[in-house]
């Protein structure tokens, strides 16, 4: 991969925070440029995260009408493996492969609504207690997703990632200082859940995604960000 | 690929005539067997299209625990590609690749909320219309999604093909008799609409779709499944 590489990215953002693990999976060598998702610069028009690929070396905000412009961060993620197929983030058995396909699935179907609705406090937390334990039925007994780490597992470490981050600091949709946080997180911590817990911890704890999350500023733009959310919820 | 693979599968179903136009780009071999959708037997469990990979050599209606089971169809359409590299339905170059994940991205997202709109009669044909110009925004000046057949065509052919027998025989949510399919099929048929006019006849002319499309079948089936939901929608 010889080819310049732009991504264009937002700390806050879990989409872009997948893109950029598979990046630093990849060990690639990337120009990072964080866009300022509250007050985007006028030139920028895509969604976050997205990739310009190839065409001339150029400023990262000035991109080249020649260079490729791709987003949608599963997208870029199975673009970085097929860039890097030795980043190990695609695994080469193809019934691995689909595995990790199914488990991303289940991201994206059932623990990203039930997630969404916690966020927003617009449904009932069993919901996501529900998808987590749908999601650790698909684990095997020990490691990742599909065993060796995946882009399965890229997919969905950024929302746990901040889901704990936000419960822990009773941020989210719902009122503030009622404990509300810290009963979800209990409702998370559930023995029923102990092997999900195990599979929450590794992939925190997974070097790239360590790299890739600067907590500091997530959650002071998560303070920001649900005391609007609570403003127009609850009145100010 | 030496293992069994048993196809599970119904000729109605779009979401399984992808699978099935994959394994026929591949040239594979496999069991198939016909799933009755309104009359499913008792010891199948998961949705159509499925797939049984792997295990010894068995009856498939007595599907062995040692098989892999997978399902979702866009899953296995990527799965017959891992198992085919020489199928040509995943394209060997990443941008081409991540242009025909986008493409699919578009499909699911965009045309089959239309879609799905026009089936049930619950929202305006226009939209219809402005998905297929998207859709056609993303198309090179010839050929099929990214040039080359592959992946992003076998998810959009099945429900192009339905959409247009359903409604050359005006079948849909909408009141029969009224001229409604012709109408809607006439907004398709708009000049605005030239180049993914052609990229349709393409995808209905490749011989994986004319072989797995049992045009008579599924135009019983719908016009019973369409009776169904108008008698349930406008009275007997």
């Amino acid at each position: 991969m010889s080819e310049q590489l732009t991504l264009y990215t937002a700390k806050i953002c879990p989409y872009a925070q997948r893109t950029e693990i598979a990046l630093a999976e990849a060990d690639a060598r990337f120009t990072r440029y964080e866009i300022d998702l509250r007050n985007k610069p006028e030139w920028y028009l895509p969604k976050v995260p997205a990739i310009a690929y190839g065409g001339p070396q150029v400023p990262p905000d000035q991109p080249s009408p020649e260079s490729v412009k791709l987003n949608e961060s599963l997208v870029l993620v199975e673009f970085v493996a097929d860039l890097y197929p030795n980043s190990g983030i695609l695994p080469k058995d193809p019934v691995l492969r689909a595995k990790a396909r199914l488990f991303i699935d289940a991201v994206s179907n059932k623990f990203s609504p039930a997630n969404f609705s916690v966020v927003h406090n617009d449904g009932d937390p069993e919901q996501l207690v529900q998808a987590l334990e749908h999601l650790q039925s698909l684990l095997p007994p020990t490691g990742f997703a599909v065993g060796e780490y995946s882009l399965a597992d890229i997919a969905i470490a950024p929302f746990l990632g901040r889901l704990h981050l936000n419960l822990a600091n009773d941020l989210g949709g719902f009122p503030e200082g009622k404990g509300e946080g810290e009963r979800i997180l209990k409702l998370l911590q559930s023995p029923k859940l102990a092997r999900f817990q195990e599979y929450t911890k590794a992939l925190l704890d997974r070097p790239s995604f360590v790299a890739t999350f600067d907590k500091d500023h997530i959650l002071q733009s998560g303070k920001r960000r649900f005391a609007e959310l609570r403003a127009k919820k609850y009145g100010a």
